[in-house]
């Protein structure tokens, strides 16, 4: 994409001040391969030298870990404190230690804040910008600054809010990043203070919104509007408080009713909308405009037949367009087209009857909570099934046992029994663990892996747990969700199990994994 | 409330669209005397005569089952069939026998919709419009009329579309109502065409938003500004597809961002929207504007005595005018700061030694899995420790046992015995459950129970499970980080555990959130 238009992503940073939010290292890489995937222009990927983690982070994607197609990596960080240089500042110097082409500052521009917050003057503040902005462009970085309570501090004193986007930009900052920090604005009034401050400066702006009022996504997109050519936003609009700008609404706003296509995956914003809901562990909102389930869906009733003939008529966009799908009935999202191509994808030749049977049985399974979207080694085996070919687990199952004690302040312990019939041959194993799961996965590997010497290179990656239709007069009754990734040196596939008793639905999953290595003779 | 401006709810009938709500008629009674209490001007109850529930709702309100002090009770409809007087109609028959002061007339006002959906011409749509509007208003009905698909309509043909708004008006209607039905308008083009239609027809209009584009409030009080005085909402956006626009931040962003105080009871706007949830059954929106309880929580670390000092800096409203409160979230950047802030929000007199011990055991706890950002009630009884207050725990644990089973293609069962000591008694009970966390919660209940009859009120009401660390080489063996959310007629509360064992960690939260249901003597 050309510079012109920035689409800036900061999950990575205010995203993950959303409650309940706790990315590990490994989480924020995956999520900026998504991002990066879509094509956003900006993946801000944290605060180094504030939080360990981050600095971790720009560690790992420095040291090759992260190599990004589309996107640049932004630092983000304060200026320097009052009393020091910027050179001498550590906080300064852990953003050029993240070795990225970009570096956000975060500056205040309200006096208020600078005055009882920073507890200094507005002069200091702004040569603690300028100064900050001067030696990071002479370290060879580009520069953004996040002018922090803009709206509210231009509204009590403007020439303070100017001055601070002044230091900034003329002292080598690219984009002046208005910033509605508390969330109060109006998109009207956003439209406004945008065109003035444009008009009055002459500089580069950039918008960035907070969803207290229910209006960022609305904010973002009035400021554009207004003259903004670079926006922040957040995946599922996560962040603090009420959040953040929606990324998916604002790109999908933009693209479809601005005819700006300012990213070029836009048929993809479903699928990794999804995804990262899955990797910040959060359900993910169906309501959600543009990617979620229930966007364009439908209750049939008096409609049914005129939606069916003139769709275009009650939706306001096509849904294939950022890769949803109108749904008229309650059922669930697989349709023939998905399962055909799926199928070819895995080289296997599914006819019509297959297709018919795979469909059905994805709808059913998926009315009880499974989803084969992340477990395409689960839809595999269901396919081959369809197609008549003979299970590939290795064993049938007699019986297993898991128990879980637990004696006054006493050590924990878990111990899983399995009785298995391979072959003629009746196998009999007992493990400890962990936990039930752990001890569960170690037994039977301890009854196959004689007879099975490849399953020594087979492990257990990833695991993950979600409770479904929670919120009920007894959450402890709910269905769990267990995805289980598992690897070898040939690579890694991820299985989906479903059931009332955690145990039971890793078992499952645990169960496909094997099935799936034994198929691929990984062996 | 003065008649100059309209707070209309239609939860009733076009909230109860949103996939996954199906109100009975008590719970429609009681959705009702809420909105009532709140101070709604119009409470639009259902479709009388298309929906057998709604008929029901209008005549055990008619018969005396709703007594409303505030709100007008509102029938929503059709206009006539094409070849029908609108007295022969027998859905306009229904609208009158719902015994309503006012009625809501649904028209459409899009040429396509006209042609295509309805297969009339606009001469024959205005007249069904003006012949059912006369009829209600010779019947003493006051008339508003929803022009559906109003925004692409007039975008499409505006000449039709003022047609049909004229034709309601002149007949006697009191508010044309723009309807953005579909959803995919954005406010700067929603306030051009409102203040448009308005200098234009001089009538009284109205506005009605579905959030398609994450817009809906925005759309709604844009309206507003551009002269709609009558406003269609629903509680907590409840709606088909992506929903409607929330009534809670659409009265919110009015009284406080534009001083337009339409509601009398706007401290009980929290208290409300949750007791709506509660009764559509959905969990409530943490991230909610105005009334989430997130909402006006904070991440406290670096800000945390700026936020202690000025609150007003970092919030863009006083949560109390909304019946809501800050909260400041302990988190892996706690400090001092932030732990005397969370300390007296509970009323706790923590001195400077227990400060530092909560701080120290959060820290130290949070390094390896621990999260009480989301666990008020946990972080509780770890202060109160801190103040060396008896654990308010009402039994001493001697041992538990889980077993989990499964043979071959027989069902999984799950058993769970505990021992525990109560006083001088010693207490045994063994359950059943459907998974080892729901076995060993029957099997505590059944023990505790007889000597804590209160016990009965508790429930676990939310369970959420999160594996944590990883993408090492044995994902079995991660962390699991268990939330339980509990709640009684009094309130909810949330606890957490933490242990390589799933169930330990579900006990370890379970204990604790008995602790605090017995510390506050929910009993």
């Amino acid at each position: 994409m050309s510079d012109a238009f920035h689409v800036y992503d900061t999950t990575l940073r205010d995203g993950a001040q959303r409650e309940g939010i706790s990315y590990s290292v490994a989480d924020k890489l995956a999520v900026a391969r998504l991002l990066d995937g879509l094509g956003v222009g900006f993946i801000e990927g944290g605060w180094p030298g504030a939080m360990p983690k981050d600095t971790e982070f720009f560690a790992r994607a420095a040291a090759g870990e992260l190599t990004l197609r589309h996107a640049r990596l932004v630092a983000f960080g304060a200026t320097r404190k009052a009393g020091l240089t910027a050179e001498q500042d550590p906080q300064v110097r852990a953003l050029l230690d993240a070795q990225t082409p970009v570096v956000t500052l975060v500056a205040k521009s309200d006096r208020r804040h600078i005055e009882r917050a920073l507890r200094t003057d507005v002069a200091e503040n702004c040569a603690m910008v300028a100064d900050t902005v001067r030696f990071l462009r002479g370290e060879g970085r580009r520069v953004f600054v996040d002018a922090e309570h803009f709206f509210d501090g231009y509204a009590f004193d403007p020439d303070t809010a100017l001055r601070v986007l002044d230091a900034a930009v003329t002292a080598g900052a690219d984009v002046a990043v208005l910033c509605d920090t508390n969330g109060g604005m109006l998109p009207l009034g956003i439209a406004e203070v945008v065109a003035q401050v444009g008009e009055r400066t002459g500089f580069r702006l950039g918008i960035h919104c907070q969803d207290d009022t229910g209006c960022a996504v609305a904010n973002s997109v009035s400021a554009v509007q207004a003259g903004a050519t670079h926006v922040q936003c957040t995946a599922n609009g996560y962040g603090e408080r009420t959040g953040n700008a929606d990324l998916f609404a604002v790109v999908g706003n933009l693209a479809t009713k601005l005819d700006m296509p300012v990213l070029p995956a836009l048929g993809d914003l479903t699928r990794v909308s999804h995804a990262l809901a899955e990797i910040a562990n959060l359900a993910p909102d169906t309501h959600q405009p543009y990617v979620g389930s229930s966007a364009f869906a439908h209750k049939a009733g008096l409609h049914a037949s005129a939606i069916k003939v003139d769709p275009e008529l009650y939706n306001h966009m096509d849904p294939e367009v950022v890769g949803n799908v109108q749904r008229v009935l309650v059922t669930e999202m697989a349709g023939r087209a998905s399962v055909e191509l799926k199928g070819a994808e895995l080289g296997l030749a599914l006819g019509a009857e297959a297709v018919a049977q795979v469909v059905g049985t994805v709808k059913e399974r998926e009315a009880h909570g499974w989803s084969f979207e992340a477990a395409d080694a689960s839809l595999e085996l269901l396919m081959r099934g369809a197609l008549g070919e003979e299970s590939p687990v290795p064993f049938a199952l007699e019986s297993y046992r898991v128990i879980i004690e637990r004696r006054g302040g006493e050590e924990v312990t878990a111990e899983a029994t399995v009785k298995l019939q391979v072959g003629d041959e009746r196998l009999i194993a007992t493990r400890e663990g962990n936990g039930p799961v752990n001890a569960l996965d170690a037994a039977l590997r301890a009854a196959l892996e004689p007879g099975c010497p490849w399953l020594g290179g087979v492990e257990l990656s990833d695991y993950k747990v979600r409770i479904l239709t929670p919120g009920g007069s007894a959450g402890t009754h709910a269905v769990t969700r267990v995805l289980v990734e598992t690897s070898d040196k040939l690579g890694e596939w991820t299985t989906v199990g479903v059931h009332p008793n955690v145990v039971e639905a890793s078992w499952l999953a645990m169960v496909d994994a094997l099935a799936y290595a034994a198929l691929h003779s990984r062996g």
